[in-house]
């Protein structure tokens, strides 16, 4: 018996995978979270019944949130991480030797449990001491937090609703920027550029409202709806193609994604997304 | 009721649409042939039980077949196109004023009629005194071909299975080879770099067999699985990235997708594909 899931995107859209096995399935305070074996991409996590991110094609994902920033950002000594319970966001970030400190704020603990115990195959280095992995919101955490300013800030959040909506309005882009250094950057992902266009322009106009320099940038991420995914390079003068080489050395043989080639490839706009952001 | 409709992709993947409308169900010598409407996408075009192209994404397809062999051909004045019976293929080559004539070969006649009946909104130019379309299989017409060499040919067939299996072998690519001019190109869509990973090297391996020059390139397809498609540029001679401005001036303005920008950035290639490539 061939055992299948699909998510439903607004009732127009359901990508299924078969499913072999279900490893946990259990409601925290926010969600359901399910961990399941998939016939294409072994191991998945899904929240609130959508295909978050899988063992063979998180990289995608991934990598395209963490290096474009990393690898621009004049500095990237402290970096924040609102959301990415699954961890591999911090794995990419932690790969920098001039990362000092990386806080990981998930709203839902039970997240960040599940995934440590059955998405190993992600490898995040969950003990190293640079890191602290905090249990909150992100936004309040920004909002109530007076420490030193971050170098760069990464919004790994689901799509904008429910509790993750706040992580797409111009009050948390604002309290990003004002934790931010003068020449901090942000990204955050930022949905899908077709399926989900609205929220796409919406965001990119908040986005636009806070920071002096908003680029949009575009891949694959195959195991979300239609298969294309955006996320957003955000800050007040860094030019996100002026590409660090020592950084780039650091990490570029290690990804699978990612490279000096599809960074400049990346922030390439197709006629109709040009068209929509005037 | 809402109703649905899944393509099944290899038991493992399966993308499916909500369908408000149907306006042709019926099947020919070689597949079953299906126009509905589907909430995301409009009129949608199915073969076999697959997704094939829609009124609302098939520029995303087209425009990426056509354009980056049109833009950089030596000379564009023959056009072969191999499949293609819905239209869009033909409709992008027609917008080169160099193009003195163009071969649609299809070898489903039904998958023509049906597609100039229900598919209007493609705005194909059937009528243009350029176009000559045949109906039959395409390799026997490549193969028989004895007229002047075309400047290119569009591969724009379905996946390597049942009729349209020879359409990714090298004795096709030899017989396209034989027919070009020596400075011809070839392009040709080489399925999904990620889902179909084994296929899209293998075909890869065959066209590198037969032309000197081979170079894939990427972009979205939204209506289909995981939603990242290929296609190749292949030649003796041409170097992909010789943009011919006055044939840009020609189709940019009027694309969707493609650009200058989006030309370069479609070749370059990931981590994960160079190391299969090898």
């Amino acid at each position: 018996m061939a055992l299948w899931f699909d998510e439903v995107f607004e009732d127009r859209v359901r990508l299924g995978f078969r499913v072999t096995r279900s490893l946990l399935h259990t409601r925290s305070e926010y969600q359901t979270i399910d961990i399941v074996e998939t016939e294409p991409f072994g191991l998945t996590l899904l929240l609130g019944g959508a295909y978050m991110t899988s063992v063979a094609d998180e990289f995608h994902y991934h990598e395209m949130l963490v290096h474009p920033a990393l690898v621009t950002a004049p500095a990237i000594r402290r970096v924040l991480v609102i959301g990415g319970g699954d961890g591999g966001t911090v794995r990419e970030v932690l790969r920098y030797r001039e990362v000092e400190q990386v806080v990981l704020c998930e709203l839902d603990g039970l997240v960040v449990e599940a995934c440590k115990q059955h998405l190993t195959a992600f490898k995040v280095p969950w003990d190293d001491p640079r890191l602290n992995v905090r249990i909150g919101d992100g936004v309040a955490y920004l909002r109530d937090y007076t420490g030193e300013p971050f170098d760069v800030i990464l919004v790994d959040g689901p799509d904008p609703v429910g509790p993750a909506e706040g992580l797409f309005q111009s009050p948390f882009y604002d309290a990003c920027k004002a934790r931010l250094s003068p020449a901090g950057v942000l990204a955050s992902q930022t949905e899908a550029p077709l399926l989900m266009r609205e929220d796409f322009v919406r965001i990119q106009k908040a986005l636009r409202g806070t920071f002096a320099r908003v680029h949009p940038y575009f891949g694959p991420v195959p195991i979300y709806p239609c298969g294309s995914w955006s996320w957003s390079f955000a800050s007040s003068s860094v030019d996100p193609q002026a590409l660090r080489d020592e950084r780039l050395a650091q990490i570029e043989q290690g990804c699978r994604y990612y490279n000096r080639d599809i960074h400049r490839a990346a922030f390439v706009q197709s006629n109709d997304i040009r068209k929509a952001l005037g």
